[in-house]
């Protein structure tokens, strides 16, 4: 099912004081893989060295990956790839160690059932209780500390609803438990600031930079569940999924807009690298 | 150095799959052994099964804990103990396995060096520019997610500073990186509600329920920087260092109050359980 790579290395198992395991101490991130190709590699990678940066974490070079991912591709050429990078072992305390030796790991998952039906009919998504914390030391990264996309998550369960959406403090849209998300508005795609909370994923980054090949604007403002909710298309992003459209929320349907089609093969293109 | 069990048995690894590793999606406890018993057992044995409850594990029963904990101070009677439960292995994605097994780790550390002198001489503390974050669903748990802590705890080096004070969003006191913060005012014992962030130790519970032994009355407060500063004395708690006194913040400076050693040895005494 799963490869697994510890520091290069085939290994299922990482020491029980690895500060990834004791406080969460790390980054992550999900990517597609086809035909022996991590889609968006090079965005992937910046943004890993970026998050691990922000947290104090000396990256691994970029080969050390390639070279895993290339053992793991082998096996397997098109798959769900995870890489984790954590500050590695400590002993008890908060403060790192003072010459911290990283953890990398990177495995290979099988590719999850749904991709197809819901990029093409859209998806049933709903509120979450569940609200992002507002930390702007940690916005925008993904770290390791998730629990509250996992106490997002449990709110529901069953294939009917394909994604939670989840508010501020303030009540303002931020994203799903495991997606960004952008509206349609007139010929503009809005997406929420995640500077205080959230996670921004490559494929956030990439819609930004290509809609307007389709004439779209984008911008980044806040989102009430309001102005969602009246939007004229909902759209969800991450590098497993690519893009999904909400056809049902709450007591809403919509169908689907005419340029949501060409939003789906637009980041379905390759990435420029 | 470290005796560690996991499930049981003899093991320094955990699962490179587990969701503690994944998502910090479990909780822990750090506890003081002294002559072969862990202090306040029952208490944190109650705390760790309340914080599973929150989240949703089912927490092993207490006689397992402790016969992992017989086994570790059997060879070090005299050490901090952790245990760590995380909802245990799970593939991709934040949705709990329909069917979890909680991992469950019980490790003994040696007590840090510092525990005497500080508790004597007082401490000096300083103030984190990384807040706490605010989420009500997660709030008081001693959970994995701890990367807010350690980025707090690396803002500064060095043993002359002993721990750091954290605020919330709105600029209130609501924590140390590693403790709980009491302040004393007229004969009044004060400390921040942890309802929306925050850890909630044990020590501090103590503290709570033990202060009108020495004629204080105790109370769940709002507590600004300025009231800090201005109070007759500041108080952290934790169950490795029991009681430390804040001898030095900013460029005020406090001598010790005529109370204060008694507080220390309050805490100090046995918990009846």
């Amino acid at each position: 099912m799963s490869v697994i790579l510890v520091n290069g290395s085939p290994d299922d198992r990482v020491s029980a004081l690895d500060r990834g395991f004791s406080y969460g101490d790390g980054v992550f991130r999900t990517m597609r893989a086809q035909g022996g190709q991590v889609r968006c590699w090079g965005l992937h990678h910046a943004k890993l060295a970026h998050d691990c940066f922000r947290i104090g974490i000396a990256c691994p070079p970029e080969e050390t990956f390639r070279a895993d991912i290339e053992t793991l591709l082998a096996q397997q050429p098109d798959c769900v790839v995870k890489i984790v990078v954590t500050r590695g072992q400590g002993g008890r305390g908060y403060a790192p160690p003072s010459d911290p030796m990283p953890l990398r790991m990177v495995a290979s998952f099988p590719l999850p059932a749904f991709s197809g039906d819901r990029a093409r009919n859209g998806v049933r998504v709903r509120w979450c209780q569940t609200q992002v914390s507002v930390q702007p030391v940690l916005a925008g990264i993904k770290h390791l500390n998730r629990l509250e996309n996992v106490m997002a998550r449990r709110e529901w369960s069953g294939d009917d609803i394909a994604e939670g959406l989840m508010l501020d403090p303030c009540g303002r849209v931020i994203e799903g438990t495991m997606s960004n998300v952008f509206i349609l508005e007139a010929a503009r795609l809005i997406t929420p600031a995640l500077t205080e909370a959230g996670v921004a994923g490559v494929q956030r980054d990439r819609l930004l930079q290509l809609a307007h090949r389709l004439g779209l604007s984008c911008s980044i403002e806040a989102i009430t569940p309001a102005r969602l909710l009246a939007s004229e298309q909902i759209y969800l992003t991450n590098s497993i999924i690519g893009l999904w459209w909400v056809a049902a929320m709450e007591d809403r349907d919509w169908p689907v807009h005419p340029i949501t089609h060409a939003l789906v093969e637009l980041l379905a293109l390759p990435c420029d690298e």
